[in-house]
């Protein structure tokens, strides 16, 4: 059977006048995105760097030194970011269309950086803070709020880990320490209405964490090893 | 590291105060995606009123008449896309934010103006046709790409049950118009580099629409119905 | 390690009081429960021998011939919904309660009522018919609207196999008639708002029913076998 | 069977009748679920403030301190379920239609009340003070025997947790008591003979929450910890 039935070419002019438009559209669209993810990939590695030295804390190393090698990653990171706000602002208004593409990343990088600061300050990395750590304090290329909060979850996950551990090394302080941290982190999201399904089921992960310093916060207590008893007035001095 | 362990209440002020803007940013985002859902469940609505005008050319009805009833919505469609846009506009830049809740919606849109548009001309329905017709010409909320090759995609799926219902009533030129016309279609497509995967996918259905009518183009001519034979430049005059 | 540790029996006498009422009552609705499963199986089964005697319609076996075994079940059947409606009885308001546990087994009843009453009028069975036959038309145990409009749509999921088999045995005016009370049917479904996600579901697949009905009126059109050609005035004295 | 194939308007008229009357009756049973679900929400919204001020016992905040907080919610609740009662009584005979929409939520409720009741008076709350709580003590609008197991259950769950918080505070005797609660309320529900597979699951979980605390229980004793020993005669007088 014979399909088009006339001398024509294959398709009219209007049509392919159209789609030859829509092709470079694609191509346009393509090779920005493939731009993105190279940069991304970029990102992931950098922050793999930057892992690997902070995971050493886990074995006891001294603070300092861990966060020295950890923070030199920082700066490496702001640049790839500013190389992707450069990618992505030849695109206005299309931060969003693409922001898929370097969200867990981005994520991820945010935990890293939070579990940093609390290590250095005992504080919560602010989301300003962690803008301004990355370069991102500009208006068309922001960290994006879900984001931030996503990597503070994440970044509870990993404190379970680091209690157990430094009470390990001796360290029968830190327990209370952490504990005091997650509860107050954990009622400040509950003041959140959380109708995001990812973050919400981020959130509420956040819960075992907490359970789980709790338990290690009881062995220690239970065993007399925090030596400080019940009385947290005279700890602030206390260096982990 | 330095634990906090005051006396402070539950959560440290800075927390607390950061954590009060992130639920004021979150209470924003969500009632504001709430606000694009009601304008989408009304376009949803409209859409499915022009649907069921559209359904009677299945059963022969003469085609003005059917497409003076779907035509009245678009009008309708025209007021909720420019209600929508207004509600997305409020926050410059987020378009691609809350896309997903508008897609799906729209793909059926073009798909059903695409189809009208046929019938009506015999031609496709241009992007800018489309874009024109929802009054989504504007540069900061306008109609996605994809989003209307889908759509195209969508029409080219009903063709194959249009082209059954016109040889049953007894249209035996109908095949032969629609396998131009999807065959030109078809080439079109296939001159774009497709890397998304929903489009792609949705372009690969259309090869199945191309088999089928060429199946039913090839009964109309071994019997001897198609009475006009190949040539086809006389038929120009023919209404579809 | 020694779990209770007085002498005062097990539990409290206020608690065991209470869960030994929370006992009775759970083997109440247990035991009824059991009860409303004997008579669904019994359902089951009746429905079974219904459907195996309109199982000959596919071999041409004659109409008359065969909805007289069919119907010889309906007075089985409306005996055990009166069954069934005495036991739910007992528990005044708790029909919805139950209401799982005959659910499928009386969609599958109203399918194969409405295709008996199908083929042997021609119309739609009716609601109100339904419950009529089934002896539900009480007001404390009804035939739930979308167990009804649901047991519509699997009568209609039968269709295109009986069209099949009728043309097959040489009755070419079959599709005709089917198509027009699908098309009817399809509009009429059409007009309401299912949110029911079963329900819309199961609707969506009359679309197909309906397709392939079509094509197969098609190939008796393109085939000169519906000898009435495209005027349908006088058919209505026809028998299938 | 004779085909209707008139030129009756596109449904027949008993049809169209019919499916307009099913239309309404759809939209009925729509937005009388969709009342149901506001209430639920807010219901929902109570609840959380109801946790978020329960939560802090376990961080050794004084109990009436704390209840006073978590009671103040049971009103704004009992309002809620009244409103709710209310929508429901529209349907007379339908509580069991719509009772998944409030289900897990009055299960929440209940964990709650059930914790605050226990931390109050050392006993369980009984489902009839459940009901009268929360203004349910009504013969059309009960508190479903089933969701009050599973809110007991879910109650346990909570346990552990509150115990490991407590030791580690330095009340030594609350293990002891927990366990006692717990395992009473563990052998009270061995009484009933649980078919529905969601509570029978729920309740298995109850196991390892009398694991948990008899560890807990060991813990203290094994320390000499739990100076009172066995003996809880004399204990009657102490609050929890």
């Amino acid at each position: 059977m014979a399909g088009g039935d006339s001398d024509s070419p294959l398709t009219s002019p209007s049509l392919e006048k159209q789609f030859e438009k829509f092709r470079l559209q694609l191509e346009d669209s393509g090779s920005l995105r493939e731009r993105i993810r190279a940069v991304v990939m970029e990102i992931e590695s950098a922050t793999r760097l930057m892992q690997a030295s902070l995971l050493l804390v886990h074995q006891s190393k001294p603070i300092p030194q861990v966060l020295e090698k950890a923070n030199a990653q920082i700066n490496v990171l702001k640049d790839l970011y500013n190389k992707l706000a450069e990618v992505v602002r030849e695109c206005p208004g299309q931060y969003y269309r693409y922001h898929g593409d370097w969200r867990s990343e981005t994520q991820m990088v945010v935990s890293l950086l939070a579990f940093m600061h609390w290590l250095e300050t005992g504080n919560l990395l602010m989301h300003t803070e962690a803008e301004e750590k990355l370069g991102l304090n500009d208006s068309d290329f922001a960290l994006d709020l879900e984001d931030y909060l996503v990597g503070i979850c994440f970044m509870s996950n990993e404190m379970p880990r680091y209690v157990v551990n430094q009470v390990t090394a001796g360290d029968y302080d830190c327990p209370r320490k952490v504990l005091k941290f997650l509860t107050d982190l954990h009622a400040a999201f509950r003041m959140l209405n959380l109708r995001n399904d990812f973050l919400r089921k981020k959130f509420d992960s956040m819960k075992y964490d907490l359970r789980k310093v709790e338990e290690v916060y009881y062995d220690v207590k239970i065993r007399g090893l925090a030596t400080t008893g019940d009385s947290v007035g005279d700890q602030g001095t206390q260096k982990i």
